[in-house]
């Protein structure tokens, strides 16, 4: 038995299909023939590209719009002119073969990633080795693995999944346990999201299995039993049962509404990243949409998005949300997210910088695109906007006015546009939830985008590992500045959702019902079990362990108050 | 006339000495003998060291200890191998002259620097073209112009004036006009720093005048006269005599109390970055250290500096304090101020990231030995000792342990140490802010730091220039955060103080007295005009005006709000 990380909850037992990557062993050879590398080389690039592609498509079939993206990150990096130059550069003034300068050049750009010690330039190491693993196999003519070509039911093995293989995983696979990653690595957040269990960060697995044999993966406690005897096959298929029940008694929630028993109703909703995530949305049973993330439409994108592109994108959202309210979150972009046919300043802190709300008023023919397209799609179904970053009063008022000026000049040249569109923010920033109660005379609705709210209220990059420890949506400080943001939208009658990862936590959920937050909006797989959690709590009790809560010293206590409130 | 940017207050009429630094004509040389270009570029690398040196030695009798800070960076900058091995290297690879060599590695990191879109390497570009200048100088035999020679009442002109000249001039200069430059370059601050008018931004004065023209420099409007008539002359030596006048009026408050017409009373205290500067807190009245900027001991040092070293600077800023209240805030490193003698994290956010007490909590040896220093100092005056970047309630119990445990060992080895040290925080996260009431009951004092409080509640880097809009002191969401800090600490009868620039914001001074703030600190020179505005209002007044502040929507209502009853 061996122990690793529970990164996507579920349990399987199945056969192993062990990935075996092809060992890529690469010579130089010198005084070679340029013109013959450099055309090898833009063979393979080009079929690489096309690669990318495919896996992209089929990916599509099953994966979020959100969680595509990074393949657009691939093909952005496998069609910069800077890493081929490079290659190109180096066949050509020293004669070798394209196999080592792509290595060699590989090599250079991974160690340079890997050397800023820090979450985002790993991610982008893992990339370059994704990309340049995929060209030096085709120039090598060596087969990646096809891991669609699984037809029966089997959990993968291997040292590490790239975001390419998640991408290929079909319905055989049953799960999947791997050598390194964490909570937080690509393959975990796929897992979560095509629903299969994982355990990842388990050394020594690759060695300890081969094709064919069982294992049982318990991805609740993070644990691999290799070849388990009968008994224990039936014991982890019973508690696979098990689990496959409670999520089942879940689906009875689906069509029932959020209310405590004491009669308090609250909507839960889903974050979605396009319409693909439409359907999941619906299938578990959420109450509208309170968090699109528009930034996918332009990223995905090599240009920024027209008017109409962005019409039909909207349009399909809204009708396929047949009625049911969908908040949509104006470009926010900047900090970690780039586009690759805009120049973004160099910042020295681009979380601090120049992004979101800040570019849109400055960049206002992009902002006007936007809202024109979300006018125009607004008769399509129940039609929320909200900006993002929002830090004074005077940006959410000229941020409103551009709003208002284009809704009056579409009007103007005879387009139809809902009289109904709620216009609001995100409270994100600490300076708009101290000074909540005045800015909900002008914003309909607040959505409290907690991931940014705690890096903001507690000084620290949540990518950075080496303060990652203050990341504590629980901390009193943090309910604090929930609360009033809360109690400041309901001053002036507007209503307050949350859309950051704080909304879909267990045990954050009570103190949240507690604090009167109207909307909670989450990834659509977590919703049955958020509804259960609060129709099953009275609010009376929700509001006095919300005001003891707010009155705790640390995280660690309202941690134990809240615990011990739902008898764990 | 000519119009520029008023950076440092004050009216001068004097004669002109035009700083014109030697033209630096560089021709390329191929083939030399490396052996002797690299010999030649020793030598002057030797004698830019020893002239920076000589700089910082004679900087030392008039400024500040962190003023004197440039200079290390420039010594740093000299003495990185990376720079003169990129030069040496170039020497041997390329056969070049060692100017010419020079002139390609300088021009390469100045384009990089000023490339990216941003102050911090701005600076940083500045650092370089003042420490490459003086080495090209040095190649070339030629002599940069000694400011010190200066030896009749003077205005200088010049295109600008790097920290290397400032740090020369004396007290014969009473002016300088330059053709570059803001009320943030180094040339500003050190302007202010001296006391001396200086008017920057201000182009065409290199060609406008010559040595020995005679110029009337207003400071106060940001304007140039060159050769002004008799009357001219009058009416400035006029408007210079009041300002002087105005000044010594305010010569009277030196030994007064802070204290409003009714009876509130308050204390000023001076920010510090070493014992350097104490004299000018006692001059200027200053009630005692608010704020005692440790890092420069750290910053101008090649090792952290030993117990033995820290003693001695505590003891001596203390005992120079004459029993005064010294504020000590412990090592408040990282985010942009580095060592060279330890290894930061390259994080993508340094703001956000690793510094100050998280920084300390890790590397406790660091941290306790700066406690010991202070313990052993505390018998020589009246200590307090404040925590920087705390976010957590954990994070301040930690600390104070660690203090306590300190304390309690030397303690047990005998030595003595004072009973009376309060032991405080900074508030400048605004997590910190929002829980002050918790906080007060383990801190003796708070003190807020408004340049990072403000910085991460608006989520805005005050270094870029994107969004320095948003660095906005006065508005109601910071007013509100410093109001819940202050109330905070009144709860449990803890004192709160405030040491960022907000403190000596004249505007600002009004609403932070109502809202009950115990003490300011701020720069010696402000320390005068901030008495006179407080002993001229009254407390219910300040109260009043507070109270109306914190329930306006914009910085821009705030600000008329105040004027209004300013009667400005």
């Amino acid at each position: 038995m061996l122990k690793g990380i529970a990164a996507s909850a579920g349990v399987s037992v199945a056969k192993v299909y062990k990935l075996e990557t092809p060992k890529v062993v690469i010579t130089k050879k010198e005084n070679c023939d340029v013109d013959e590398e450099l055309k090898k080389f833009d063979a393979a690039l080009e079929k690489t590209v096309k690669d990318i592609e495919g896996v992209k498509e089929r990916a599509a079939k099953r994966l979020a719009a959100d969680e595509l993206a990074v393949f657009d990150a691939h093909l952005m990096m496998v069609n910069d002119p800077e890493l081929a130059g490079q290659i190109q550069q180096m066949i050509k003034n020293d004669k070798v073969n394209a196999e080592y300068a792509t290595e060699q050049v590989a090599d250079q750009m991974v160690t340079m990633f890997e050397s800023m010690d820090n979450d985002y330039f790993r991610e982008r190491a893992a990339d370059v080795k994704d990309v340049t693993f995929r060209l030096k196999c085709n120039l090598l003519g060596l087969v990646i693995p096809d891991l669609t070509s699984i037809d029966e039911d089997s959990i993968i093995v291997a040292h590490d999944l790239t975001p390419s293989d998640t991408a290929q995983l079909n319905e055989y696979v049953k799960g999947f346990a791997t050598e390194i990653g964490g909570k937080t690595s690509h393959s975990a957040i796929m897992a979560n999201s095509l629903e299969i269990p994982a355990v990842v960060g388990c050394p020594g697995v690759m060695d300890a299995c081969k094709t064919g044999d069982v294992i049982a993966l318990d991805a609740l406690d993070g644990e691999v039993i290799i070849n388990p005897d009968e008994a224990t096959i039936q014991a982890y298929k019973d508690k696979a049962a098990a689990y496959a029940k409670e999520k089942e008694e879940l689906q009875v929630l689906v069509n029932q509404e959020t209310v405590t028993p004491d009669g308090h109703k609250v909507d839960i909703a889903g974050n979605i990243g396009g319409f693909d995530d439409v359907a999941g949305v619906l299938k578990n049973g959420g109450e509208g949409v309170g968090l699109f993330r528009t930034e996918f439409l332009y990223m995905g994108s090599d240009h920024f998005p027209t008017e109409d592109e962005q019409f039909e994108a909207y349009k399909k959202v809204l009708e396929g949300m047949q009625g049911k309210r969908v908040v949509v979150r104006t470009l926010d972009i900047g900090g970690d997210k780039k586009l690759s046919y805009y120049q973004f300043p160099e910042e020295m802190n681009p979380f601090l910088g120049y992004r979101a709300i800040r570019l849109c008023l400055k960049e206002q023919d992009v902002f006007r695109t936007q809202l024109r397209a979300l006018c125009r799609a607004s008769v399509y179904g129940r039609l929320a906007i909200m900006f993002p970053m929002i830090a004074t009063i005077n940006e959410f008022r000229q941020a409103k006015a551009i709003y208002e000026e284009e809704k009056a000049k579409l009007i103007a040249e005879g387009v139809k546009v809902a009289d109904d569109i709620e216009v609001g923010m995100m409270v994100e920033i600490p300076a708009a939830a101290a000074l909540a109660d005045q800015f909900s005379k002008y914003a309909d609705f607040f959505s409290i985008g907690t991931n940014d709210l705690i890096q903001y209220s507690m000084a620290a990059d949540r990518m950075s590992e080496h303060v990652s420890y203050l990341y504590q949506p629980l901390n009193p400080s943090i309910l604090r500045l929930v609360k009033m943001t809360i109690e400041g939208a309901h001053k002036n009658g507007s209503w307050c959702g949350m859309c950051g990862a704080m909304a879909g936590d267990e045990l954050a959920a009570p103190v949240l019902l507690g604090l009167g937050l109207d909307e909670f909006s989450m990834s659509a797989t977590q919703i049955l079990r958020a509804r259960k959690t609060i129709n099953n709590m009275s609010y009376a009790d929700a509001q006095a362990l919300a005001a003891e809560c707010v009155e705790k010293e640390t995280m660690e206590e309202v941690q134990e108050v809240i615990k011990k409130r739902l008898g764990k």
